[in-house]
């Protein structure tokens, strides 16, 4: 079935109210997690709000979070996210980085106690407008294994990294630390289809194509899927996303990352609060002119752009340019959502006596 | 053959004596060079001596630099190295980095007009005796083939990032954002020797095994390989270090940046001024207190080294392990050099009237 951005919009947004978000965190929270469908990231938009819903259910997520700076200098702050959503957290905090910015060049903060914020790409973009470099990054639940090992370590954790330019759109790049995303597993499933090798490993660290295999204590492996091909540096960048989101901040880190499915029971001995994010800020004028900068970016992107393609493939893309091209089809022609989701929020609506 | 570090070190300031260097910028360069000797990391280390040379043969490097900041704010400086040797520039714009990260709690410096550095790594550690977290990048030479391309339009831009703990050694991840570095096939070439699939693609984009490949106008591949195994993420991160690096200080940029070998012309129409890096440090007590900080970095570390290993492995191990128990051996035991790495010292021992 096919939705509009505004019959989604109002839909969500009614949820959250129904939970008892404010207004203004409501809307928020609703702009960010259908920024995902909009952008064609199906796994992380309204194919989550139920496991948000079941998350508050659980006390697990606080609908009426005092969100504050806990410790700040010049150019950083830690932002304690008092177990509000992710999706309204973040914003805050990326705000704070964005002022911080403003006043000394650059900001940074560090997020402890916060849920999953949904799109990391989201977030980064809301320094494009005032031409500056945005980043932002989350730990998330251990399902990734480092090289070498069978146990379960590290989340996804994404980063995103949006950057401005003058004529040309904005290099948005968003990517799990993973060689494929969990979402990507769950898409296969769906289709009860095999991954290709190099996605996912069995209980005993042998290579896999089940794309079921997280449920039988199996791990998705790091970008570069085996120390042949790099996979230890996709563990260290996991590793130092957890460690920038969570260690910096006072979160939860590595495998006692708090898990998104409600059902999981929390692990035992935390070492923090809830999970972490990491955010950045760089006013572009703070290293050279604006205007010369985003008129070389345009440059960078037309010549990357232009660079020769392989036999078999039409262009080179930027970073960013798949997502803006779906936004375009999406926000004319609707979001098309699977069954199993549209099932997910007729019980969601059911709920909160709301009309789906 | 096998040298001490005091053998290595020695002959290598001399070099950088009679090329026209300063005592001060000697040592530096010196220190800077053999680091990546000692780690383990060869293609970096005295191997690359005569190709520095070479370089300042062509004018390309300048012995005598006026390195120095062009703009600043609080949290950020761009550094113009004047043509000097990167491994001097580096250290010089990574310590204003750590001064503003003093004021302000991190600082950021983007670099222009400068040559290759060396190991990455080793730059980010500066940061760790100030109880910050340090980082360092660089574009280089175009080896790198965008996913869906056949021209090359990146470097092997690596990205290192130095975090330090308490009783634990510290996390030193240090990454070129290809599946392979180029030293990787160097080492390939000297034992006639075929690449694993999936590190290098020929001339027309098909896949390939071929050690020598670069000279025959084939390509790197970004981290991930292919598209299908996330070259897309890998592409995106080379992609980020040449912005951070060279758009935002005014370097050349992407297929533009000047080649390493002194042989290789110049690009034309050069975009920008020389290569460029990029350093950041943040105080770890900005963000919060450091013995907390580095209490939590400790067992981080001891929780990940003692994730179950898969069958066959010993152990997990943290980024920085291999390269920390290589220098203890080579502190020990030397530095080996192959044949050919002698050969050509000699060479340059012979063209100062210095004795190897």
């Amino acid at each position: 079935m096919v939705f509009s951005y505004d019959q989604l919009y109002q839909f969500t947004f009614s949820v959250f109210k129904s939970i008892g978000c404010s207004d203004e965190h409501a809307r928020t929270a609703t702009t960010g997690l259908i920024a995902a469908d909009i952008r064609g990231i199906d796994s992380h938009g309204v194919a989550r709000l139920t496991g948000y819903v079941r998350l508050w259910e659980a006390g697990r997520v606080n609908a009426t979070p005092d969100i504050r700076i806990v410790h700040e200098t010049p150019s950083t702050a830690v932002v304690d996210g008092d177990a509000g959503l992710g999706l309204v957290v973040a914003p805050f905090a990326m705000q704070v980085a964005i002022d911080k910015a403003k006043n000394v060049g650059t900001g940074w903060v560090s997020v402890r106690n916060t849920n999953h914020f949904g799109i990391a790409g989201h977030h980064a973009m809301m320094a494009l407008e005032h031409d500056m470099i945005g980043m932002a990054m989350t730990n998330a639940s251990a399902l990734v294994a480092p090289t070498f090992s069978i146990e379960r370590m590290l989340g996804t954790n994404p980063i995103a990294v949006a950057i401005p330019a003058d004529k040309q759109p904005a290099f948005v790049a968003d990517f799990a630390t993973t060689t494929a995303a969990n979402g990507k597993l769950e898409i296969l499933q769906r289709k009860n289809a095999d991954t290709p090798l190099g996605w996912v490993q069995d209980k005993e660290g042998k290579e896999s194509t089940d794309a079921n295999i997280l449920k039988k204590q199996g791990a998705l492996l790091p970008l570069g899927s085996d120390r042949e091909h790099g996979s230890h540096k996709g563990y260290a960048l996991g590793s130092i996303v957890d460690i920038f989101s969570a260690v910096l901040s006072g979160a939860s880190y590595g495998p006692w990352a708090p898990p998104f499915p409600a059902y999981v029971p929390m692990p035992e001995n935390m070492p923090g609060k809830g999970l972490g994010h990491f955010f950045g800020a760089m006013r572009v004028d703070a290293f050279r002119p604006a205007d010369e900068f985003k008129q070389h970016m345009d440059n960078w992107i037309q010549r990357f752009r232009s660079a020769k393609p392989a036999e078999g493939h039409e262009k080179v893309l930027i970073p960013g340019d798949p997502e803006r091209e779906m936004e375009t089809i999406r926000m004319k022609e609707g979001i098309p959502l699977v069954e199993s989701v549209v099932a997910d929020l007729k019980e969601v609506a059911d709920k909160f006596s709301l009309k789906f």
